[in-house]
C-alpha cells in the first residue's frame, strides 16, 4: 500500500465475502471509534458492539453514524440477542435494531439453552430484515460439543439462513473451539473445514497465536472475528507476510532460501 | 438505559455511596480524558491518577478541569502520598492537593512503614481538607496479613474519618486480597464482611474474573476499584447482567429456566 | 515536575544518548498519535512503527508530521527492513526511507539469515543515509544465541557504525534476552554488560517486571524499548522511583528507613 514490494499476498477487495476482520468494539466512544476508523476502515468489515455494552454507550446513534459513514455494518453482540429472547422480547429486539439502522444481526445460544430447531426458526426469521450470523459454540467451558455436532450445527444454521456461521471463542479466547489455555482445538477445526465451506465460516479469534495459527492454515484471507481495535493494522500485517510470525509464508521458494 | 429490557437489576443514581466504579488513569492525554468521559461519564464514580504519574504528566490542570466538568472527582494514588510522606512532605501534600483543587485524598501503607495509629492520624488530619480513602494492605506478596488484623486496620480507619477503606490489589492484581495468581482470597473476603460494612469498602478488582466474584458475592451495587478506562463499559453490562459471565444472575427464576 | 519532591534522581535532558524511552506504534490513528505525544512527548525518545504495520496504515506522511513537530525520529520495525532484503529490494528501502523523511534505520536478522559481514556492510551502507540501530537476537526461540556471540556481534554491528544495538524480545517479550515465560536471563545481560557500554544498548522490554529488572541493574537512566504508547507515564514514574516497584530504589538510607 504505502511502498512496493513484491509477494504481497493478495487480499480480497471491500466489499468482500471472504478475508474479513470482524472488529469488537467494547465501548469505544465517538471520537474514539472515529479515530479508529480514520486508520483502520481499510482493514475493517463488521463492528460487534461486544455483549450487552450497547446497552450503556451513550451517544451510540451518533457512534453508529461514524461506522456507517465507513460503510462498515454493525451488529449487537449475541449476549444482547440472548437477553431478550429470555425475556420474551423477541420482537422487541427487531425493533430496536430497526430503530438503529442495525442490519447485521448475530443470533447465538451461548448463554442459554434452546431447541435447534428453535434457533434455527430465529435465524430464519431475522433473515427478513437483515443479514445473520449465528454462532455455534457455548461459552460454558464445562458444555464440550463434539465435532459431528458442531458439523451438524452449523450446516443448519446456513441452510436456515445464515451468512456466516462464528465460531465461537468468547471474548478471553477461551471456550468453545479453544481449549483453556487459548490453544486451538485443532482436530476441532480440521474435522469442522471437511464439511463446512471455510469462506462461511468467521472464527472468533482475539489472541495473536490463534490468528497465526488460522491465516497459516487457510491463507491471508481467512474470516477473524473478535479483533481488538487496535490489533487490526498488526493483524493486516499478519495476514500478509510482514510480522515476524507469517514473515516466510508468502514468499516463494527461492526467496525464502 | 439505550433500550427497554425487563429485569436489570437497579444500579443506584449518581452521585451514589455505594456502586461506586473508581477508574485508574495513569496517563490518559487531556482528549483521551474527555473522549474517555464522553461515554463513560455515567458510569464513573472516582478516577485515581495511578501511583505517581501525576508528577510527570504534562496539562495535569486542564485535565482535572474535564474531570471537574463531569463532577467526579480525582485523587492522587497512594504511593504519591506515601512519597511525600517518606520525604517528610506532609504538608506539602496537602499544598499540592489544594493547588491543584483535589478533594479526595488516599492515606495508604503498601510502600512504607508506619505505626497504624500514625497513619490514623493522617487520615484524621486529612478530613479536614477533604474525603480520604484509606487503603488496607500491602504491596510486598510476602507480607501476609491475617483476617482479623484486615478488621481491625479497617475498623480503625473508618474510625479515624475515612470514608472508604480500600481493599489494596495492586494495579496488576495480585497482591493484598488476590493470590499471586490474581485468585481472589474468599476466606479473607467474607471474615471481612463479617465485620465491616461492604458499602464502605472499595475492593481493587482490575481483573474481570475479580469483578465477576464481588458482583457474584454482593450484587450489581459493589464498590470496584482500579477499572482501566476502557473497562468500564464492559464492567457496566456485567454488573446489570448483559455479559455472559453474569446473564443469569438478575433473572427470576421462571425467566432463567 | 508538577511537583517538588526531594531525592528524585535525575534524568538527562532530551535531546538524550541514555536514558531513552523507544516507543512501539503498531498503528495508531493520526489523533492518536496526537493524543499520545501531547501527554507522553517530554518522555519519549524515539518512536519504531512495529513490524510492517507502515505498509498498511493510511495517512502514514501525516503521522509522520505529528512526531516530527515534536522532534522525534520515527523508524520502521526491522521486520520491514527484512521484508525489502530478502525480496532483493535494499535500495527501494533505502529510497522509501528517503521518500517519507525517515532518518533513522533498524538494521536486524530476526527473520532471516544473512552473513554477519553483510548484515555489518548493510549498516556500514546505511549510515551514509542517517542513524543506523542495530538489532541482536533471533524471533526464534528455538535460537539460542550464546553469551560470547551476542558480544561479539554487538561489537562489530557498533564498529560497522550502529548508534545503538538493540538487544531483541520479541514484541511479546519472549525470546532473546528472556525466557518463554517473559523472565530476563540475567546472566547473558551481565555477561553482555562487561564487554559492550551500556548506554549503547536498547534494551527491549515490553512487560513492567523486565522494565523494572533493568532500572534496579543500570538506574533510571537506562535505554528501554517496546514501550506501548499507554506505558510511557508508567514507565516515567517507575524510572523515576514514584511507582511501588521502585519506591525505595532512589531514596538516600536515612530516608529509607
Amino acid at each position: 500500500m504505502n511502498f512496493n514490494l513484491t509477494q504481497i499476498p493478495e487480499r480480497h477487495p471491500k466489499p468482500r465475502k471472504a478475508g474479513i476482520t470482524m472488529v469488537m468494539d467494547k465501548g469505544l466512544s465517538v471520537n474514539e471509534a472515529r479515530n479508529f476508523m480514520s486508520v483502520a476502515h481499510p482493514h475493517v468489515d463488521i463492528v460487534k458492539l461486544g455483549f450487552g455494552t450497547s446497552f450503556v454507550t451513550p451517544n451510540l446513534e451518533e457512534k453508529l453514524e461514524v461506522y456507517a459513514s465507513y460503510d462498515i455494518p454493525v451488529y449487537f453482540g449475541g449476549t444482547l440477542f440472548e437477553a431478550f429472547l429470555i425475556r420474551n422480547q423477541f420482537d422487541d429486539y427487531i425493533a430496536v435494531c430497526k430503530n438503529f439502522g442495525i442490519k447485521y444481526m448475530e443470533v447465538s445460544d451461548g448463554s442459554i439453552t434452546i431447541p435447534h430447531t428453535e434457533k434455527c426458526g430465529y435465524i430464519e426469521k431475522l433473515t427478513a430484515h437483515g443479514t445473520v450470523l449465528s454462532e455455534v459454540g457455548s461459552k460454558d467451558a464445562a458444555h464440550i460439543i463434539p465435532p459431528y455436532k458442531w458439523i451438524e450445527l452449523m450446516r443448519a444454521e446456513l441452510s436456515a439462513g445464515a451468512t456466516y456461521v462464528i465460531a465461537e471463542a468468547r471474548e478471553g479466547g477461551n471456550v468453545g473451539i479453544y481449549r483453556g489455555s487459548g490453544e486451538v482445538r485443532e482436530g476441532l477445526v480440521q474435522e469442522i473445514l471437511t464439511q463446512i465451506p471455510g469462506e462461511r465460516i468467521l472464527w472468533e479469534a482475539p489472541q495473536k497465536e490463534q490468528q497465526l495459527y488460522f491465516i497459516e492454515l487457510l491463507g491471508c484471507n481467512v474470516n477473524l472475528g473478535n479483533i481488538a481495535p487496535t490489533e487490526v493494522l498488526p493483524l493486516e500485517a499478519m495476514r500478509i507476510g510482514l510480522r515476524g510470525d507469517t514473515f516466510h509464508l508468502f514468499l516463494d521458494k527461492a526467496t525464502a532460501q
